[in-house]
């Protein structure tokens, strides 16, 4: 009577299997700090822990280098924080000594936010060397590392990252509907003191901590969404197969080839992010020439393949700013060369000088595997 | 190089095919109102819901028939909404006469929480005819459909539900990391015009519709949990294909068929909520005789067949209840056959009488299909 579908009628996910994958995560972040799967799309403990963790009292350094950078501004003064907000432009990453004078003019600070690597801007910071600093100064180390896990190191306790969230749906290649976090044990001090922290809530993740870990990860606080888990445990299957550093190192290829291959390629694009060694492995973001729309040769390229990994900026970027977003199964030089050719074909088609061929072959060379 | 695998490496779910598939969820519910899925466990939006239409000066009449009554207290009084809560012994079902004394007793009561059917207790609240109360008052209506959907009638326009959540994991037959809401245009003007209600947030039912419905359902807010959404429109599709009508006879009868194989079963079951008309169609409670305990009668059964849809009831009732969970592929005469059987023969272990052949002939005779 009931028709089965591979997508649907699954038994059910048992407690003991829900822990055996946050064991596999936690591994991939080399952490002993407690890994909590979260049940929604990374947002979801982007925000918690910043609800949980920032409060009415508390000073945040938020420092910006794209667009998440100012969604957790909004959150922190939200949550009553007083906010020190250190930006740099978007073509570069920043620096410790940068953090560490925000620092010392604001002795105040407890809270700090970093994302680790930007796919929207294409830009990656130093996290080890600004995780020093901010370990001198005390504060809580809030890492977005949602677009570099898989594609670059995320160690949080070597870096003394104190909530490390990451999402499988990038460079690991995995699914969006779940995401995780590593909560330290001071973090998880500073929520429970606070009062406002969302308790019995989606939101909430001292409810994970008290109902789940303290419990010895036996009862889940609902049913989880299951396919989502089981995907993330194809995902980590699938990268404990190719071994992570290999994973990375296909990221860092990726990264490489594109920038080599778009400056061979010429006709007036420029990577993005003006330093190699500031420029993140999951995406590489290109500017065209003046006189050129980013949009509109995005599209032109799409048309001969809409399959390619190619997106014009957001936001007022969507001028000027092409992505090439790498990750993931797109960290081929299959990828990277038909992204390259076919943004080529579309500056030709628009009379600007190319070398395809030179661009091929810097690709090639580039790639490192 | 990358090895594919089934539920990973999914080309991305566009935002026309996220609307078509929130379309068909909408034709479930036979609603006009605005439907929104959720990401996430149907938590989410009842927790949303209320965060978002419930604020300090509210006054809730809160319907507590189950656990989850109790869990929708906590959040309104979270919100500083003042609490009248309306309890009924989890053997019976509320009805509108109750309900209209209260709402009597307390005018100013603005807001009523209900629960539709409860799994856990095994009740279901007769909701077109409180619906009819509660619109005489003027109250805004929220409705915990989870339970119910699929297997009886939710129909959230002709009983004047103002917010009415649904989740696919029971009698839909669905995965259970997505969850759906529709919500009344004056649910909406509640919701705008409270200033707690949860914005830039996952909790945030206004974020969708001020970004994804007023913008014509263009841009989703982010990455959406793509195999919960896909596996969700399997499961609508798959009961397109049955009839919704069909699948809540299958419901019925199985509710039936317990409830009378229960009855000539024998051994001192008896029928956890007393009259047949208050039962919910996904799931049949029964009360174990006394010197019975449930929990070991449950582990006995299961041990015979670990994949037959029983267990004990939660928390204090796990001595004295046994759920049997016909909903989504168990709402089947061979899962409800089972089920009393292996019951029955635990029964029999224990000394107790049982008359199996009358159960599986009652059984039979009580499915209507």
């Amino acid at each position: 009577m009931t028709v089965t579908h591979p997508l649907l009628d699954l038994a059910p996910l048992t407690a003991a299997h829900f822990a055996s994958i946050e064991r596999r995560v936690a591994a991939l972040l080399s952490t002993e700090q407690d890994v909590v799967i979260t049940q929604g799309e990374a947002l979801l403990p982007l925000e918690g822990c910043i609800r949980s963790g920032a409060r009415a009292g508390s000073t945040a350094l938020n420092v910006v280098t794209g667009p998440y950078g100012q969604t957790f501004g909004n959150w922190l003064r939200d949550c009553g924080a007083t906010v020190v907000d250190l930006e740099v432009p978007f073509h570069t990453a920043v620096t410790a000594a940068q953090v560490e004078q925000a620092l010392a003019a604001h002795p105040e600070i407890d809270f700090v936010s970093l994302v680790h690597a930007e796919a929207a801007t294409g830009n990656t910071n130093p996290v080890a060397e600004i995780g020093e600093v901010v370990r001198a100064h005390g504060a809580l180390f809030y890492l977005d590392a949602v677009a570099s896990i898989g594609a670059e190191p995320v160690l949080p306790d070597a870096w003394g990252v104190d909530m490390c969230i990451i999402g499988a749906q990038k460079a690991m290649g995995g699914p969006a509907g779940v995401s995780a976090v590593s909560v330290s044990a001071r973090a998880w001090e500073r929520f429970a003191a606070n009062p406002a922290a969302p308790r019995r809530s989606y939101l909430s993740l001292l409810d994970w901590k008290e109902r789940w870990i303290d419990g010895g990860r036996k009862a889940l606080l609902h049913a989880p969404a299951q396919l989502e888990m089981l995907a993330l445990e194809a995902c980590v299957e699938r990268i404990e197969a190719e071994g992570l550093d290999a994973l990375m190192a296909r990221h860092a290829s990726a990264a490489a080839a594109t920038r080599a291959g778009a400056l061979a390629l010429g006709g007036g694009l420029e990577p993005f992010v003006y330093e190699a060694k500031d420029a993140a492995p999951v995406a590489t973001t290109l500017r065209v020439p003046a006189g050129v729309d980013a949009s509109a040769l995005v599209a032109k390229a799409l048309a001969a393949d809409p399959s390619l990994p190619l997106i014009a900026g957001g936001g007022a970027l969507a001028g000027e700013m092409i992505r090439v977003n790498h990750y993931g199964v797109d960290a081929t030089p299959g990828a990277v060369q038909s992204s390259l050719a076919a943004l080529g074909a579309a500056l030709g088609e628009a009379g600007r000088a190319v070398d395809l061929e030179g661009a091929r072959r810097a690709v090639t060379e580039a790639w490192a595997v």
